[in-house]
């Protein structure tokens, strides 16, 4: 399979073509836009970076493309055909016939549209049966969901080589059953869209306000288990056929605004219900919780990098949280307890953790002189330059600990540090850190002198330190 | 802000006492189901479980918990008060007017009702002003939105001081301007969901292939953008105006079952493009594609740890690519990439992770010398001794890295490794690690002499390495 035709480029057809050049195919692209290199160009380049960031992968060597002017020559040669003309019945039935005829015998011509009907593109093809729908979503180049519908003379081998070509790309397609005006994807979305126009329509809400009400609630869920499965957890241990006795009288209320709803008989009922034990699999409430917890976790940090939509409120909040860290009132710099999730296959708190320990310690301190959230925020920060961990107990799950922390040495750009972590139980020294920080400049990325007001903060402490006696331990070296 | 009255607990009653608690607040719940204490001690191990993931910020010291059986016990005392009752009017209304003659004036009384209008449940309330919706999402100990929707009576400092109590809980409040039936995201998830309903009843698609519909496709979108910024990127370069001219249309579409569409005159048109502008903030389309992209890419890999939706289908694409590709030769002890949890607040990668990138690399070697899992449950192991981590540059979110192993010395007790962290994109030293591995026999925790099969193994390693160049940071103390 290597070469992928096109019928049209734009903001589909560039990003199909260019999903095909990053797995080695050559694609070879029908626009008749004058700006069209450029523009594939772009797509191209959007394509290959998304790519690189999400995937350690090895991808083939790249295949080429190129813009053809005539629909024959993206027809003529190619291994695959996607049509991603403008949404015109009559356009799309004419020019599919062109490629047709253009076409080697037996290559499959998919079409992109969003909810045309297979059976009347289909319509004036002589091998109507090589023909099917490949739905995709922007950007194309990343989104996996394809949806595969054939008309009434699409042939199964058409609907399986489409789905295979497909899931080479890394795709996820979807085997539409029945043939219907905008597949399921897009009836969906034009529910909640015609719901969001009336929403703004009436002036409840915003166009923003609604969007923040998908992205910092429904739609974080959406993002992995969609609207049964989602709906099925929130029934608890009593599972779908509770949620649907709670809720399914809620169907007749009058909120969306809709003016005819499904009858939800006993009929429905018993299917949806038994297709929502299907999906489940077996599975049980708790498990599912804790797997839509692990993923609404990892969607929400994923989300904290860019530092938009959920990520942002986690890392406000997270800031929020540092900036209240209360001064310890005792000689410990930080108290906690040793989490299930900190053990490894030696049954005892990885060494990773220790580190992560310390760096509340750490954090504690630099609160404590000035340099916290907002002095970050203001371009200026402390960072680890060398850290030396001694291991001398052993930690358990749940354990008390906390830690104390010395000033051995500062000066304007460094502050040298001696933590120790200590198990609450019997006071034992668990483990010992040497740290040694930096001042920096986070605009240059430079070593130079902290602001005078945290120094008129750090000076104290570590004259205060510098009385103590030193730890035995500092300075020392790995032999 | 110390005491969080909730009357009624359950899933949701539940979750809000677990963020209060996680947040340093007492909690008081009313509830008379028998078992709603071990109930709630599961929500509250689910939550902790999930926030430990979530974040490494300092929550403060957790408060306490205890079910009470009075909705007065739960209501005096309390600084806020969060009802959760079944979703019936007069229930509600009845135990509210309770609630509010056991509280402090002035304290907020908050309902989580899903959808019933604050005008009402406040009807018979001495103090009205007092009362406020707030609408949070399952599961609510880590959804962000929560909606905020006053009646005809609330004040504006219960609104404001509701939205400040979430916010302080780590929530995201979306102020709902006009009383409406389902807020705004319930609403919108009710059209999607009755248009599910109808593709179920028609059997076009099973309630599984709905959910992959939503998934692996605009779910995917919905977890950061909605559907207003969404459509706008597709528009292109041409921005939301294009968007409508080219689909509006499709409004009249009888795509979903619905009888009433708002009708898209230039009013409604030009309030649409006006707030997907202001929405826009004036950043172009290139930013937000990439925006977009960055996002997409970050969800996609936050689901590959659960190995769930998107994240399965990368994860199987990978497999595939790596098993299409010879395996490469290098000197690489492990291979990946920064991850989004691994960010600190200076931007780059977290001290702590780079402790937990050497130690797969250790655990790497160990697994090469036999000194796996089978040897750690046959009762011995290599324990951390001490570690010098030297930092010498920053790794940024997404960045692909290896590692490097040197074995310094070794011999029948000890093992001391030299590790280094190598950014792929330029080959740059991030930082290094030298190790002093000690062997131990699990059940005495007594240090001795490692299995003849294992030194077998490590023996020609060490003799290989010991060829190579010292690197010359190991043996360093921090000065």
């Amino acid at each position: 399979m290597a070469v992928m035709g096109l019928l049209g480029g734009g903001v589909i057809g560039a990003a199909w073509a260019a999903r095909a050049v990053l797995h080695g195919m050559d694609a070879v692209i029908c626009d008749t836009d004058p700006e069209a290199e450029r523009k594939t160009a772009e797509v191209m380049d959007n394509a290959r970076r998304a790519w690189s960031r999400l995937t350690l992968a090895p991808l083939p060597a790249p295949g080429t493309w190129r813009v053809v002017p005539t629909i024959e020559e993206a027809a003529d040669g190619a291994d695959f055909i996607q049509e991603s003309l403008p949404e015109r019945e009559d356009l799309k039935i004419a020019l599919l016939a062109r490629a047709e005829a253009a076409a080697r015998p037996g290559v499959v011509i998919a079409s992109s549209t969003s909810g045309l009907l297979p059976s009347r593109l289909q319509s004036r093809m002589r091998h109507p049966e090589r023909f099917v729908v490949g739905h995709p979503f922007n950007p194309v180049y990343l989104m996996p969901l394809v949806e595969i519908c054939g008309g009434d003379r699409t042939s199964d081998a058409t609907r399986q080589a489409a789905a295979a070509f497909y899931t080479g790309l890394g795709m996820r397609p979807l085997l539409v059953r029945r043939e219907i005006d905008g597949f399921i994807a897009d009836r969906l979305m034009e529910a909640l869209w015609r719901e969001a126009l009336w929403l703004v329509h009436e002036d409840v809400a915003t166009a923003e306000e609604i969007d923040d009400a998908v992205r910092f609630g429904p739609g974080l869920r959406w993002a992995f288990m969609g609207t049964f499965l989602t709906y099925r957890i929130a029934g608890g241990e009593a599972g779908m056929r509770h949620f649907m006795a709670q809720f399914g009288p809620s169907l007749k209320w009058p909120w969306t605004k809709l003016m005819d709803v499904p009858e939800l008989d006993d009929t429905l009922l018993e299917k949806i219900v038994a297709q929502s034990d299907a999906q489940a699999a077996g599975r049980g409430i708790r498990e599912w919780e804790r797997l839509r917890d692990d993923c609404l976790v990892g969607v929400m940090q994923s989300l904290k990098a860019p530092d938009f939509a959920a990520g942002a409120v986690l890392a406000a909040h997270e800031r929020t949280l540092a900036a209240a860290q209360p001064a310890a009132h005792d000689d410990a710099s930080w108290r906690g307890r040793v989490e299930p999730g900190w053990i490894d296959y030696n049954g005892h708190m990885t060494e990773s953790r220790y580190l992560q320990v310390f760096s509340h310690a750490t954090d504690g301190l630099l609160a404590r002189i000035g340099a916290d959230a907002g002095y970050v925020a203001a371009g200026h920060s402390y960072f680890t330059a060398e850290t030396h961990l001694v291991h001398r107990a052993e930690l358990g799950v749940g354990q008390a600990l906390h830690t104390t922390t010395q000033i051995i040495a500062a000066d304007d750009k460094r502050i040298r540090l001696f933590h120790s972590i200590v198990r609450d139980s019997d006071a034992a020294v668990a483990a010992t850190a040497e740290q040694m920080l930096l001042h920096v400049d986070l605009a240059t990325k430079r070593v130079g002198a902290a602001l005078p007001a945290v120094l008129d903060r750090l000076r104290p402490l570590a004259a205060a330190d510098a009385a103590k006696p030193r730890p035995t331990a500092a300075g020392r070296a790995i032999r």
